[in-house]
């Protein structure tokens, strides 16, 4: 930020130093970000305010799949209409709300909460793994579906899980390569990730 | 939002609703935000929230040039080693940023939060206009520079007040169009800025 020399309130310049640490938010991003908060009525400033501390206060993680909840355990693994032979693996939360967009998945899930990386120092036990080899035990679980990105750490998270899981007697499948190599799950379109979820193949 | 549908805890989509509502942040985005406030620890994630707070609860309007700050009168009004026969008349603060950062100029300013826009119903009585008259009277003033960006509001906007501040026997000028017609005075670059001040002319 160059705002040293510029006669800027602190405050302002607290908020946009805040701002500016958010993900995809640059310096002239976060400055109009919080001009346009001063600008706006106390009160919708004050709701955004609200809404990120209730986030931090309410919301927990699911001790079963590990998804974000506000009750323990979430809807999802409450739900008896839910299909409790098949639980997907996803790396995040987001990743959950792609595939439950396609209205074609009525099973469980388990958020990884990551991928394995060793370039970053992301090994098997910084992941959700243990709970959800848990979850196979003496269970009614009959397929795994593995949809870890279609990149290199995903594939090889998939590829550990495989060998980790098939020894239980579990079917363990992947998400079809409809999905473009390379690219985010989160952003697919309902249309492509319906296809990959109906193509899903054993690792 | 289409998460309407999906299970997603409450919390979490009143702040993506909040989120979304910022200038500039798609709901993919928002979403994106929302999952990153919830990774990050608790006190980050309060040091935002409360850096929002702050700027509203202790920022307000310098009472002589409109800009935001602390302290009324602002820093710039209290100065005394600044140049008081010169008044840069700016949009919006971000712009009164812009021209600090050139460290060519040592005037004073006024914020006149907006432009004429009679399509968006704004006119002279929504603008800082009568303050700034007042301070043109008996006041040691002898030139008004209108730094209003070089679109077509901005262009009327200047062409308005040089005619109710011509007739008080004070220099009217216009920052030379060393800047790109259309273009936003925010985002200028610190030598464009620095030549558009040099090269002011009489409207």
């Amino acid at each position: 930020m160059d705002t040293d020399s510029v006669p800027i309130a602190q405050p302002v310049s607290r908020l946009i130093e805040e701002l500016h640490k958010l993900p995809g938010i640059g310096p002239k991003s976060a400055q109009r970000l919080a001009y346009y908060l001063l600008r706006i009525p106390e009160e919708q400033a004050r709701a955004l305010a609200e809404a990120i501390l209730a986030v931090k206060e309410k919301v927990i993680l699911c001790s079963i799949c590990h998804n974000f909840t506000e009750a323990d355990p979430c809807s999802i693994c409450r739900d008896q209409g839910r299909d409790r032979s098949r639980i997907c693996v996803v790396e995040k939360p987001l990743d959950l709300l792609a595939v439950e967009r396609t209205r074609k998945y009525n099973g469980l899930y388990h958020v990884l909460h990551g991928v394995l990386s060793p370039m970053d120092g992301v090994g098997p036990e910084d992941l959700k793994i243990k709970g959800l080899l848990e979850r196979l035990k003496d269970g009614p679980v009959k397929e795994v579906i593995v949809a870890t990105n279609p990149n290199l750490e995903g594939e090889a998270t998939a590829m550990y899980l495989g060998r980790l899981i098939a020894p239980l007697g579990v079917r363990v499948t992947r998400l079809a390569r409809g999905l473009p190599f390379g690219s985010d799950l989160e952003y697919a379109d309902e249309l492509t990730m319906a296809r990959a979820l109906e193509g899903r193949h054993e690792i």
